[in-house]
This record gives structure tokens, sequence and C-alpha cells, in this order.
């Protein structure tokens, strides 16, 4: 927290190049950022939550990043834009610690034969890369991380510790991978021959394109024949698990925890919630929403917000006993029917 | 794929020693794969999975692998076998790029006292190993792994980047390790004493079998007395947890993002889908099949397919009625047990 | 398991200071530990657990550690405990192999500029240290480890090999953490413009109490404004997803495959299923129980046990009506209430 108190900016300063507001007074000077229920003298902070309005009326910040509807109810300096959490990315971008960068090959890394790296990357310590890698301007290869032969990192990406990149992978622009990341680990292909499973070699590869963000620990595997596809903007969470032949359309997020078994493709524009999971050889249409701890079994054709699973945790007691009730609602369903034949029966007999 | 395309074999060479018919042209050329939705020309393709029967008389295959009933639909080369998917592992062989094994170890290696590695092994760049490590004839370290006291690896044998094996371990013949896997860790045991937990020893190790895979970021934990135990020819897909003291049978097949909790004994034979959990302290029968998304909270003694769980996402409209229903299922029993009564007791005036 | 049985105590000595009776003979002579269903000769076990009272009576232990009520049925020596888990915990730790800890900063490590590192620390092959780091007293960094900058590590804490830390976290003292944990990573914040995701800079960090345990391959993210914060002596199991402004408290436990969303608060002394995920920006009280595979969705402001799903696999014909009828469900209760009224009509007709 100390290194964000060294900076200091004028909230004019801020917004500039961003489609806002001022309501207050521009020349306010900046020195932290704040959440809007500890907002901190000097500060500026968002409000995009409405869990968190309530702490509006009281903040201690300079300035507040809101919608003009909320602009009434706020004391302090107040920019007042069309999308507040987005004009926060912007200005919080002044004040992010991003680590130095240091330009060329560190003694310890082990490089193979006919790499192409570009002066301007950055190969960190105890970093082993493959024959015929090539590395773009300005891309970053954190501390322990291993890149097999012929992969290829576009320009201004960045690998942070520790990540596994499998042979023959390409990755695009600006890229973001978190500690931990496997890709293009064989897919999961075995072929049963008399009870005992073999090996079936998996091909492809893995494609990414720009601007995609994968979190720590996450796993993608290689195409079985083709390649996996992982769009432009698609931005992955942590631990979650992405099959062979997957492919994940442009601009869709995607929350921790999530599987995505193989072959199935995720349409552009979606957004999955964490802990769901997906059946293998399926088909998710654009713009699809599907809620947390959904299991998805069947292609979804149409845009919307799917769900399932049973959520809302209760009192264990209640619970069990729902739970037994379920195990015995077709049970349940014949009762209800034959009541149905009952009645039905009495009331035409009267 | 450009390299696949470097390789040319006659469809006879590729189906040598294996159990199939050829239809067709035995000489005629391939010179890659293709899966049959997108074959192309000079690829050889394969069906076994129904959904993707309707490409096959389009197909541009040079020669698709598929069962007696199917052939008569094939107009393209056929290579009749009775497992196609088996045929068509054996055969996709001839086109695997698996880089190169270079025997020796690598100078940025660091090995510890006493270690006894075959002369044609491999450890890679940037590994570690501890005291007392064996890694026998043809088995590959890969970069950056690390290896504790007294591990044990069998002949031909390969783990990938990254990987994680704490002392003591075991590991037999033949087996794959992907990137980021961790064995041997240890086990989750802490016992409470007033409020604080207080970390119980984890004195066994792990044992593995031959054949045995185990996919990407996987981790499977070190006993708490014994062994934790994985037998011959099981297949682990990526981010599966394995609890302290289970024990998984032989030639069993676990799909990703599964958790097994501690001392749970999984069978011989059986397939665990995606996403499915399992209690501690369970006995799970041979060939026994769960479904994805199960909880398994209880022992299954006789074989069969089981399953828990709500699945298939529907609209999360029509989820949320069906959600708040199910948290009043007690309630609904309650309301058709009245029904009953009142029912039977007009029926018994009538 | 050959270097247990080189050890060898008196059954006092094992006893030493813990508030227990011995029944039997104190001076029986201790060669190494079995779980009570595999006793062996010479070894002492425990019966925590009521699965395993069966095994008492035919017991080949040389001592069982069990409480009062127990103790009539044991013809073994027996160590009478209040809590046996615990005793057993302790007795446990004069059989475990610990790997020796040398001192000192190995040759093949990368260290950044301006590191306090303690003489008697230790930093294993191939880790890599940015600048500004801090390791104190006795602490282990294990094999290919990454440490960014400014990170602090307390007194007597280990890091197993391949653990990634990002700048400015903070560990205190007597920390274990497992191979391939990420602590650090940037949270998933990204603001939506126009349908293309923009990266919020997470300004935040982690901060990590004392005695704290993370399990294999667990991501901890750091805050977007503030920073995630574990607790004092929480226990965290492998494969385990924290985002960021997460707060857990102290003394909390969690089983593997949990995922917690952003800015959501656990109580302290909570006990958390396996593989149950907890919605963001929620409030979880202290001495909250939560049953494995539970969604918990809602916040909870009472200690207590809360449970959610459906547990419990069955034969999948049976699972697949429950299933289609809990889809079902609301159509289920409208003819009960078409029922009700029916037959309200009819009572009040008669």
């Amino acid at each position: 927290m100390k290194i964000l108190n060294t900076r200091k900016f004028k909230l004019s300063e801020l917004v500039k190049n961003l489609d806002v507001t001022i309501q207050g007074n521009p020349d306010c000077i900046i020195t932290g950022i704040s959440p809007v229920h500890h907002a901190q003298s000097g500060h500026i902070t968002f409000l995009s939550n409405s869990h968190y309005r309530k702490y509006l009326p009281d903040t201690h910040a300079a300035a507040v990043i809101l919608k003009k509807e909320e602009a009434e109810g706020c004391k302090v300096n107040a920019v007042i834009s069309a999308n507040p959490y987005y004009t926060y990315a912007k200005i919080a971008g002044y004040f992010d610690v991003v680590p130095e960068i240091v330009a060329g090959i560190h003694p310890s890394a082990v490089i193979g034969k006919n790499c192409q790296i570009h002066p301007s990357a950055c190969i960190a310590a105890n970093s082993t890369l493959g024959d015929n890698v090539t590395i773009a301007e300005g891309t970053v290869i954190g501390p322990n991380c291993t890149l097999g032969d012929d992969v290829v990192i576009g320009a201004g990406s960045r690998l942070d510790a520790g990540v596994s990149v499998y042979r023959q992978v390409t990755m695009g622009r600006r890229c973001r991978i978190a500690s931990g990341v496997v890709i293009g680990s064989d897919g999961f292909g075995f072929a049963n021959q008399s009870g005992v499973w073999h090996k079936v070699p998996q091909l492809g590869s893995v494609a990414i394109g720009d601007d995609v963000d994968i979190g720590a620990n996450t796993t993608i595997d290689r195409g079985a024949v083709e390649n996996t596809v992982i769009e432009d903007g698609v931005k992955l969470d942590n631990l979650i698990q992405v099959g062979h032949n997957v492919r994940i359309g442009a601009h869709t997020v995607i929350a921790g925890c999530v599987g995505i078994a193989g072959s199935t493709i995720i349409g552009k524009y979606c957004m999955i919630g964490g802990a769901s999971n997906f059946a293998g050889h399926l088909s998710v249409a654009d713009k699809v929403i599907i809620t947390g701890m959904t299991a998805v079994t069947k292609s979804i054709t149409e845009p919307g917000m799917y769900s399932s699973g049973i959520v809302g945790a209760v009192p264990n007691h209640e619970f069990l006993k729902n739970n037994a009730r379920f195990h015995r609602l077709e049970n349940l369903m014949q009762r209800v029917k034959e009541l149905e034949t009952a009645v039905k029966s009495m009331t035409e007999r009267e």
C-alpha cells in the first residue's frame, strides 16, 4: 500500500481522454484508490455494484466514479460515467505497480536451437525454451517457465512464473498468462481394447488469439487432431479445465473452477459462472449466460440465461429431508397421479 | 499441422499387425489425419461416435476407419475394425510428433547425492533431484521438475515440464505425467484441540503402478500412515484431487475436475465422469460407472451406472421456480399426504 | 516404510508431556505407526473414527490410542486420551521423515537486489527471488519456486517445490505451502465496454497470517484494491480457488476443490466441505459448517450446519426419472394445488 501513496494526480489528469464529466473540483489531488466502503481521504473510489450504494453518503473519498443517477447523492467530487467500472479500470491503471521489464535473456535461462527472440523481450531466470521458439516484441516469459519446441508467443504477451506451454502452441498478442497455467498438454483420449486403455496420440495443438487472459493453474489440452482454440479477447479465471478440441468464442468470459469436456464449442460473448461444467460434444450459442454450478448436458441454441443444480445453502436438517424427497420424486408423482384419478372419478360420480 | 503433411504411408502399411480388413485400395496414400467432419483429401479419419455419422456420406477423406455395419455407407476406402477408435489410436501413432529425447543430464539440472540415473534417461534443464533418486532406462524428467529424496521412477516413464514429486514416491513403468502435477504432497490431516488445528504428520507415500497417465495440475496426496495407491493402467485427467490413503483400482479412468476425499477405495475398471466428487472412507465396487457431476456419499457395492445431482441447464426463470420448489419439497409431500387422507376418508364415506 | 522401522521408542517416551494415561505396559517398545485395520506388531495405532471400531478386538498393534469409553474393549496396551487424534498427531511426529534443511542459498538460485535472507534460511536449487524479498529465520524456499518483488515470508515457514508467490505478498510464521500453489495472481476483474472486456488493475496483494497451511495447486488471487486476507491458523486443502478480496477467518478449515468467488468473507472456526462453492460478495458467520458440494449463494448469519445440492449417487435409471421430475416440479406443485381446490370444494359440498 505504501507504494500507492507515493503517486499523486489531479482528478482532471486521471480522466483525460475518458468520456466522463467531473462534478466538483477537477484540480482535486488524488493519491490512491479505495473501495467505497473503506474510502480514505485523498482517494478515488467507484460505485458500480448496488450492494455498496449505502456507503456513498458517508464516504471519505476525495472523488467517486458513478452513474449520472447516483450523482445527486454524492457530496464529494464525482466523476460521472455511463460505465463507472470501465472508467475505474482506466483510472486504476495510474496506480498499478507493474514489475519493471528487463529486456534480454537471463543467463540462467536455457534456450534451444533456432529460437527467434526479439531483443526487447524478457526471458526470466531459470526458464527453459525448446527449439524453434518465437518470442515477439515486448513479450515477457517469467521465471521457471517451460516452452516446448515450435511455440510462438505474440507481441506484448506476458507469461508469469511457472507457466508450462507444450510444443507447437501459438499465442497472439497482449495475452496474460498467470502462474501455473498449462497449455497444450495431451487431451484425455484413450481407446479401450479388452478392458485396457490405450493412449490415442493427440496430434493437434492449442491456438490462442489476441488479448486472452488465463488465470492461475488453468489447464488447456491440445486437440486430438485439430487445434483446441481460444479466440480473441477470451478471459479465463483460475483452475479451469478446457478439454481437447474445445473452441471458446471471442470475448467470452469464464469464472473459476469451470470444466469443459472435449469437443464442446462455446459461442462468442458468453458469460459462464464459476464451477459450472459442460459435457463433451455440445454447442453453446453466442451470448449465453450460464449461472454458477450449472451442469450443461445438452447444446444450447438460443441466447439467454441458463441454470441447473440446486443452489442456496439451507440448514442441514432441512436439506436432508428435501434431498431424501428428491430421491423419491418419481414416487411422489405417482401418488399425485393416483389422487388425480381418485378425485376425477369422485367428481364424475357426483 | 505442417509437420503432419510431411509424412506419407500406404494404407496397408498403417494397418500392418492390426486386426482389420481394408475395403478399397490398400495402396492408397495417406498423408495425415482429420476428424470426420473436417476430412481432408489424402487423410484418414475414423467413425466411432454416432454424433458424427452424418458426415460420412460426404467425406473427402482418403480412408475411414469404421465398423462393419457402417462400411456399406462409405464411398471411400474403409478400414473395417471391430474397435475403430482403438484402430485409429494405433494408426495415429504414425503421425505423432514426439519430442526427441536427448539422453543425459542437462548441465543446469541439480542432482542430489547417491542418485542412480540410467545413462539412457533424460534429465532436462533446470530440474532438481534430491538424494537417492532412482531413474530407470529411457525415462524422461522434463524441464523445471522437482523430485524429492528417495523417489523411484520406472523405465520408459515421462514427466513433462514442471512436475513436483515428493520424497519416497514410487512410480512404475511407461507412466506419463503432465505438467503441473503434484504427487506426494501432505494429506489434509489436522487434529483439533481447543479450536486450533494441529498438523497430523503424513507418514505414508504414494505408490503408482505401470502405465498410469496423470493429467495436468492433478494432485495426489501422500498417505497418512500407509501409501496412497494408483494401480496399473489408471488414467487420470486434469485437475483431479486424490486425497490421502485413496486407492484407485487398475484400469479405472477418471475425467477432469473430480475430487476423491481421503481413504476412499475405488474399484478396478471403473469410469468416473468429470466433476464428480467422492466423500471420504467409501468403497466403490469394480466396474462402476459414475456420470458427470455426481456426489457419491455412500459406498457402492454393485457394478452399474450411478448418478446424482441435477443436470441439464434450463432457462433461468424456470430453474428459479424449480429450485424454490425443491427447497419446499418436504412441505409439498405433507400436502400430498393430507390430500391422500382427505380423499381416502371421502371414498370411505361414499 | 523401511525408514519408519529404524526408529524405536518406549511407549512412555512417546506420551511424555501429553495429557494421557497408559493402560498396560509403559515400557512397551514402539517401532512404527499403523492404521487400526492393518495394525502391525510393534506399532502404535489410534481409534477416533467409529467406522474403524470393529477392528479393535483383533488388532495386532502394540498399543492403541483411544478414548476412555473404548479402553475396556482393548486387549493390548492403551493410551487413553480425551482427544485420540490429537494425541496421535503428536506421537506420529516421532516417526515423521522431514527432509533435512541445508541452510544457505543454492548456487543455482537467482536472487534479486536488496533481499534480506536470514542465514539460517534455505533457498533451494533453481528458485528465483525478485528484489527486496525478505526471508526470515529457518524458512525454507523449495526448488523451482518463484517469489516476486517485495515478498515477505515469516520465520519457520516452508514453501515446497514449484510455488509461485507474486510481488508484495506477505506471509506469517510457520506456514506450509505445498507444491504448485499460486499466491497473488491477479484477481478476475474485467470491465465490459461495448462487448469487449478490459482488464481492471489489481492493486491489492495477499496477506497470510501465521500457521496457515495451503494445499497443492491451490490459487489465491491478489485483491482488487485492498488485500485478500487469510487469517491465522487457516488450513486449505488442494485445488481451492480463493478469489480477490476474499477474507478467510482464523482457524477455518477448507477441504479440496472449493471455490470462493471474489469479495466473500468467511468467518472464523468454520469447516467447509470439499467441492463447495461460494458466490461473491457474501458474508458467512463464524462457526459455520458447510457440507460437501454445497452451493452457497446467500450470506449465512448464524452458526450451524448448512447444505445444498443433491447428494447420494443412485442407479442412473432412477436418477434420470427424478432429474426429469425436478425439472417439472413447478408443474407438480400446480397439480397438487388443483387437487387441493377440488378436494376442498368436494368437502364443502358434502
